[in-house]
Order: structure tokens, then sequence, then C-alpha cells
């Protein structure tokens, strides 16, 4: 019989495949007295040799999709393997105590990770026990003849499931084999989620329980429309899905007809539909899905994928190219958003108790000009190349915004004085994303030339919830009138000075919230790339005049779910 | 000559005498051979038993200030000291290796935490490594003439100085000679200023560098008035501070005269200033400081001060007596915020990467309903004897409030059905410190009894700064107008609803805020009870008529210090 989990849609679509449980397998045993001591240390070189073995195709992924650096700590694993004293250390055991292979290598194993764990003062020595760790894990699983999964030994079509997927995860996951992925926890903006968005993977989050409910093996089918897993499908079940995903595909075929006209409501009133990139390389993305603007250019790839803090003119190209790349369209680029659960090998930031109320973004940029000026002046440069908008993350008063801008306009001073071309049409703007900045928009509008609202963070500041806290993740709630009303006030104070307002947290693709944002007036919806087509579908259909009731009553509802309850008796097409 | 530091104003008076310096000292020392080995073992002996005498007027007052449990560290150091095998290890490196005491000590002790943390699956032998750490520091204290301070050691006049003070710190403090405090880091709402004020000593935190400019033994002058130190003063300074710590004096005694009288502006307008209280000891500071009400009882110290959770029996009493104690004056009482920094041992919490914005105070008490529903049947057992109001931590939205008041009716209802007597004048409020509830207060209004704003919490999450982080402390701005607007918001939506609102952070009692919120209308003022008189002092001087115009100016300013200066312009009597 069928089983259907429920979860959160994190990214459109519909797969059916069979699961592969990324998930640790029990390695527990006895320890035995065995009598063929030959045989328990064949079992052990054996062991080895296919730990090795998985170890070189898991590394050569690695550096294919993590780079070398990261790859390297699987390198340091095949080298424990090759260790000579470990493995006569273990032969001596098995051959002396007359015990089984699992407990001779786990008990020499064990007193090589309490030895490592004993030089306290050697960070590189007690990183060393972890790494023992895992190649025990690994060699134990071939002695017990249990899978130890890794994303990458999948070769054939897969459904993952996992209880959460890390960054490195789901780098490792090869498009050609995973076809959609289902985990026990996450929310529409957890990494995986986004992950799963910008792959084009189907996948469901937060299921609470997939991965004590599915085997490996199982038939699943992912909706990735309605955030539901079905577990071995009946055949009905297995027609009606495949159903379902040839009108998936049918509505896509229909929204790629959109790709080049530009987004109008059926009244006719204008809308820009913009993409959120994390390098250069998401640009092709933003073409291919008729992006009309960049709404937000993270600079932190920058920062994070090198050794050192990138120079003027590393940044000046990867600026460049964006912006060279968009023509005449408009590309706003955020400064530095470091810090919070961003951390630089080469910038100590302090220990923090809660890092997201911390030392990030522009308290970081105000304090340590030197590299908050290095950017400005390489966007400045790169301003030549098309349409540029500079905007600056986490403002919380007016004074920071004055103090950011200032520097802004030393910097640009200097450039000019210098005889350097600088482009004459640069919007300077902040994002919109804590509490204490929503409540004095109408000041700030004097200052910024718009507005961008950050919905992943004011959500999580707005209510008090970490968004990656499962804990608190019912307090995730974009369409709680509280919040709806400080997005209002946003729009609103920055049409009273003659500012545009954007909007670049997941929110704005969201098919829920689009209506009430149209409805509000907002400018400019920044999303991922492969939602675009789909949003601007939705918004020719829906005629702005007749969405400001909608507007008054989700403003004056009590709840999260009032609001999606009015939302849903929309009379959309 | 003298040296000014300055920093933040967190205790009220003026203190003078010698600096005591609460810092670890240097002890280092180099490895020697030596040839009177008798001596050294002297030496050896020397030390361990001046260390013994000294953790034995630790352990006698820590008994005291902290009680048994906390003290059993020091009976632990005092066994390690007493140890046979440490002593005669030590003794014959000594004379087998002919080194100095000093070395001797550090590399048996050493060899002792090394293999203490090698335990790794034993926390309790891992906690033994910390204890031989703590009690090899305090014998090479000894061996190397230098002092290594406790607050518990203190006996004479002094100012203790440190870089932050610890919970336990502060309580093992002797009013009796602890004359002020002076720390490096903290804000108006660290502990150690909260602690200063509950003791009454004058203090200055936030001085940034007074432990590397103040020299133990200097005279310093604390002046918690103005937030400064002077170190080393001339006569001249000496008695210009004599001078205005008699001043603080006739005001403390004016403002003592007021005790009983009710809280009334210039124009006769009625304010309530109550108390913010942790246990029923502190009532009687309440009362000597005529306290109108109990603005916030945190009911915390019933989980924390305790090895399970508190009975409902226990709770009952505690309750009981700060309400009966209270006569007809109310008490409202806070439901338990435990999570973000406060831990229970017996309630194992989930590691949270941002605890402030995670499982916490109500979101707890929703979740884990048994522990709830004990509270409040505690709460209405006690509500019998004086005038009781409840209210809830860290609501964030509408359904979190008509949840807790459901369950609060069930019990209520389940408690009359069996015949027990309830009062049927008990109010049901909460708490506003989150900016959701803030933004949508007209509906939470309808349900709730009354509002108290915790602006400690508001603050922070408001501008997403750690109000415990020193990195973002610039951004704790109760004055900037984002702020002042939130809470006008929070007193006028339940004054249209005929609510009444009250504020309970620290707020609530500072100088420059009161006239500010005094000209918004908000009905009750609960801050600490050394707080109390000199507030309704200020209260008295003022004409809430003319406060009106502050308030317009103030909202519409840009920042915390125009804020500032618009009050200080005010002419106050």
């Amino acid at each position: 019989m069928s089983n259907q989990l429920n979860g959160i849609a994190a990214s459109n679509g519909v797969a059916i495949a069979k699961a592969y449980m990324l998930v640790d397998p029990d390695l527990s045993f006895d320890k035995k007295v065995i009598e063929n001591e030959d045989h328990e240390v064949q079992r052990l070189h054996d062991s080895f040799a296919t730990s090795k073995d998985e170890l070189e195709v898991i590394k050569q992924h690695a550096v294919k999709s993590l780079g070398e650096e990261e790859a390297a700590v699987f390198e340091a694993h095949i080298t424990i393997l090759a260790d000579p004293e470990l493995i006569s250390g273990i032969e001596k055991k098995i051959n002396e105590e007359h015990v089984n292979a699992e407990s001779a290598l786990k008990e020499v194993t064990d007193s090589y990770i309490a030895m490592f764990e004993a030089m306290t003062d050697n960070t590189y020595m007690q990183e060393r026990a972890g790494d023992v760790r895992d190649v025990t894990k690994r060699v134990l699983s071939h002695l017990l003849g249990v899978k130890l999964p890794s994303p990458a030994l999948i070769n054939t079509q897969s459904i993952v499931v996992a209880h959460d997927l890390t960054p490195s995860d789901t780098a490792q996951l090869d498009r050609q084999f995973v076809q959609g992925f289902i985990t026990d926890i996450g929310g529409r903006t957890s990494h995986s989620a986004i992950m799963s968005r910008t792959l084009e993977i189907p996948a469901v989050v937060g299921t609470e329980n997939a991965t004590t409910t599915i085997n490996d093996g199982d038939t699943v089918i992912v909706d990735g429309i309605h955030g539901k897993a079905i577990v071995n499908p009946s055949d009905e079940e297995i027609d009606q899905y495949q159903q379902m995903a040839a009108q998936f595909e049918r509505e896509q075929a229909e929204w790629g007809e959109l790709k080049d006209s530009s987004t109008k409501s059926a009244d006719g009133k204008h809308f820009d539909i913009a993409a959120n990139i994390g390098t250069p390389d998401d640009l092709a993305a933003v073409l291919d899905n008729g992006g009309e603007a960049v709404g937000l250019f993270r600079s932190e790839f920058l920062y994070m994928n090198s050794a050192e803090l990138p120079t003027e003119d590393e940044q000046f190209e990867a600026y460049k190219k964006v912006i060279a790349g968009m023509g005449d369209k408009q590309v706003v680029i955020r400064t530095m958003d470091i810090g919070g659960d961003k951390h630089l090998p080469y910038l100590p930031l302090p220990e923090e108790m809660n890092p997201f109320l911390g030392y990030r973004a522009i308290r970081i940029s105000l304090d340590r000009q030197e590299i908050f000026r290095t950017q400005l002046r390489a966007l400045l440069r790169a301003s030549n190349y098309g349409k540029l908008a500079i905007m600056f993350p986490m403002i919380a008063t007016v004074n920071e915004f004055k103090q950011a801008r200032a520097i802004y306009d030393e910097e640009k001073q200097k450039m000019v004085n210098a005889g350097q071309r600088v482009a004459d049409n640069i919007q300077v703007g902040m994002m919109m994303e804590i509490p204490a900045a929503v409540m004095i928009a109408d000041k700030l509008a004097k200052y910024a030339d718009f507005f961008s609202i950050g919905t992943n963070d004011l959500i999580q500041y707005t209510f008090a919830a970490d968004r990656g806290n499962e804990h608190v993740s019912y307090l995730y709630q974009p369409y709680n009138p509280s919040l709806l009303r400080l997005i209002k006030r946003v729009i609103d104070t920055a049409h009273q000075e003659g500012k545009w307002a954007g909007m670049c947290g997941e929110m704005a693709g969201d098919q829920v919230a689009v209506p009430l944002l149209m409805g509000m007036g907002l400018d400019e919806f920044s999303m991922s790339a492969t939602s675009m087509l789909q949003t601007r579908s939705l918004m020719k259909k829906l005629d702005t005049t007749r969405l400001q009731k909608l507007v008054d009553q989700a403003l004056d509802a009590e709840s999260n779910e009032e609001v999606i309850e009015l939302v849903k008796q929309l009379d959309i097409k």
C-alpha cells in the first residue's frame, strides 16, 4: 500500500524513481572470539581495499564539484588507509587476541583517536581524530556488508532521501541521476530548498519523518508542486502523477513563450521581473528565462571562494561581466554580506552567541572601511559598462545609511578628481531587512534611491525566529498581516519620495504572495531565475484594480492562514 | 596625574576607594635546574598549604553566597590538593630531575589533565581536567608570589576592576567591602549592570580599557551618575567628587520622602510605578522604595535554582508569598521564559545557532504543555491571596496568544468544576517584545487584558543586534524614533481597546526615556526597585501637557542622538 508524506513544496515539478537513502547506517557489531585468524585478516584487507576504491571515486567527484581544497579531506582518508602501522596493529590484535576484524579495527582506531584528541594544543592533530573516525566507519560498513551512502556514489536514477542536505551534499549531487529529493527538516528558505530551485530538481522538505518511513530502493514520487511524497505508489497513482508531470511540462512550455514579453498585469500595469544571482555564471539562466534585470547580485562569492580578500581588479572583472552581460538592463549589486552564517578563513570574525544578531554585512563594512572602499572602487569602475545600482545590506538606522553613502561619495569624488570615468546614472539604495529600518523608512527614503526588501532576514527578525531552526519554523509566516504591514510601509514611503521599491527575498517569487505584492504596488520582483516565467504568467492573469480589496482584507486579517484563504478565493483567469 | 575613563553609567552614585584588580595575573615562569631540592620541596608544600587555606575561605564564602551545590567545586579543588599521589609525584620530579617546583608542578599536572581529557566518553573525568587546571593556577600563583584574585578574598574597602563580571563573581561580592565597580565591556542591560543596580553599588561598565589602565591599589573614583572613572585623582578632584557624593545623598533623602506618595506629574496625571523582581526575597526592597505594584515577577528562578522541574506546590508557595506580600497592589507574573541564554540542567533544549531567535519562552510552553499547565494551576491557586495578573513572554502572533489563553481558560475551568476557589479579577496579558506582535497589536488588544513592553528584547530584535554582543552595542538605541514609533503603537492600540500598557524593560527607569513615555501616555513603569523613587521625583516635575510637543518632535527625528538632544532641552522644574 502506498504511504503519503506531507512537507513543504521547495521546488516545482514531479519526479518518480527509486529512493537512495542518504542516512547513516547501523554499524553496531558484537565482539567475537574467532578461530580462523587468516580469514579475519583477509576480510580486513578486502574491506580496506574496497574502502580505498570508494574513496577514490568520492575524491574524484569532490574535486570536480567542490574543488581541490575541499577534496583534500578524502585524500587524507586514503592516506590513513595506507598506513602500515595501522593495519599491522589490527592484524596483530586479530592474531594475538583471536577477536573478529570489526572489534580489532575499532579498538585500534579508538586508541588512535584518543591519542590525537589528547593533543589539545594541536588543532591539526585533533582534526586527524575526526578523519580516523570517518575512515573507521567506512571500513566497518564493508566488514558488516552494509552501505555507507555518499551523494558521489549515486549512479542510477534516484530520489535522494535525507534528514537534511548540507552544502557539500548538494554540491556533489549529479543532476544526471538525481531526479528529486525529500528531507525531514528545512523550510522554503533553507539551504537545501534554495539549491533545489537553482538545480531545478523537484523537492519536498520538512516532511519530518521521510528517513524513518522510506526504505532504500522504495519507489517514490516527489510532488514538488503540492509538497507531497508518495512511497510505493499504486499503478493508478503512478498514472495520475505521470499526467501531472506532463501537465507541468505543458505549463513550462507555455511559460517559455513569455520569455521575450515584458511583464504586464491583465489591466496593463508594468512590473519588473528580475533575478537573484550568486556568480557571473548564473547570467545565462537569467537571460534564458527572460529576466528584465538583476535585482540582487550577491557579491559574497568573491570573498568566499578565495584564500584571501579579493583585489579591486578581481572584483571589477566579475562586476563588469554581469553588468556588461545584462546590456541596458539594470544590475543591482549588494555590497559584502559576510558574517552571520558566512565566514571567511582569512578574515577572523568574533565568536558570537547569536551570529544572526551580530557583526555582519554593513556593520563590518563601516568598521573595516578598507575592505568596503576597495569594493566600492571596483563597482564604480564597472559602472561604465552598463546600468549599475548598488545596495547596502543590513542597514538599521539613518546614520548607517548616511555613513555608507558618504564613503561611497568620497570614493567616487576621488576617482573623478583623478580623471577616472564613472557612470552618472548609478543608483544607491539599501536592503530593507531589519524592522528598525522599516519603521523609519520615511526618513531613509530621503537619502536612498531605492529600497529592496529582503524578506528572508526581515521575517526572521520580525518574528524573532531563526529561519534555519526547525523548532521555530512555524514562525516563518510570510503572509502574516504583521509582515505585510511592514512591506506596505516600505512601498508607500518609497513612493511618497518618488523612489522605487523592490523585493529580493524568496517571497517575491511565491505564487501566494505575488497577488498581494502587486496589489500593494511593489515595483520590482527579484527571484530565482527558474521562477521568473511562471510569475510573469501569473501576473498576466491578475487585474491590479481588483487586488486593492484583497490587500485591504489581508492587512486587516489576524493570521497567516487567513491570508492564504483570502488569496485562494481569488478568481485567477 | 589623574586619568579619566569614559563608559556607560550602569548604577547611580559615587564611590572612592582603592582598586582591586579581578584580572588573571601573568603566571609564566622559566624551567630551571636547581641544586637545593629540599628548598624547592619546602616551597611546594608551603604553596599547597596557602592554596588550601585560601580555598577554604573562598568555599565558605561561596556556600553563603551561591549555595552548597555551587560551592562543591571548591571542595573538589581542596581534595585535589590533598591527593598524596599528586604531591609525591611532584616531589619525585624535583628530587630526580633537579627542576624548580614551578616546572615540576606544571609537568605533573599537565599529564593528569591529558589523561582526564582523553577519557572522551566520561564527562565527569573530563570536568576533573578543568579542576586540576584551576588548582595548578592557584598553587603556581603562590610559588611565583603573585596574587590570584577572587571576589571572595576582598576584605578591605575596594573598587573592583574587571574585564566583565560573571553571575558567580557578582554573587560573591561583599557589599560591606565593595564600594563600586568598573568593567571593560557590557552595556546598561548587561548582567553586571543589572546586578549593580540591584546591589545599589555605583558602577561604570563598557570603559573598554579599565583593566589595562588601572593598577592594583590605585585610588579610583567611580562616577556612576555620569559614567566616568577617575584614576589616581588629584586632591581637587577628590574634593569635587565628595561634594557630588554628598549631593547625591541629599537627593536620595529627598526621593525617600516620596516613598508613601502616589506618582503624579506636575499637572496631576497619575502613573503607576512598579518593580521588576526575580525572587520573593526582592519584595522588601519594593515596599521600602514605595512600589505601587510588581510589574514583572520573573518566574525563572523557580526553574533555575532547582535540580528538577518545580512542583505545583513549590510554585504556589512562591507566587502566594509575593501576591500576599503586596496586599491589594497588583502583581504581574510572567510565565516561564527559559531558553535563549537560560538553560536548565534537567530539561535538555536543542543546541541552537542563534538561541535568542530560537526555542524559548512561550514557544516551549505551547510545545511542552504539561510544564505550562502546572505553572498556570499554581498561579490560579495563588490568585486567591491578592491581585494577580499573568503575562506570556515572546508572543509573536495572534494565534500564539489565543492558544496560550485557551490553555489558561481550560485549566481555570477544570479547577472551578472541581470546586477549587479562583479569584475572579485575574488579568491575562502579554509581553510586547517581538516586532511582529507590535505590528499586529490592534488585533492582539482584542484578546489581551494588557500589554507590557519588554524593551530589552524588543530593541535587540528591532535592530537585529544581540544586546550582549559588544561588536554591535552601538545599535542599542532606545531613543531611536524607529523604536519610539513601535512603543507608541503599543500604547495607542491598547488604549483604543480600553486596555492598559506598561513597560518592564530597563528603559522604563531611564531618566531620558521617562519624559517621552509619559508624553505617550504609558500607564505603568516597571523598573529596578532602586530606580523607583528617583523616577517618581522626576515625574513630579514634568507637565504632560507640555510633553506632547516633545513626543511629536522625537517621533519625527532621524536618530537616537537627536532625540537625546531634544530631551536635554526640556526645562525640568
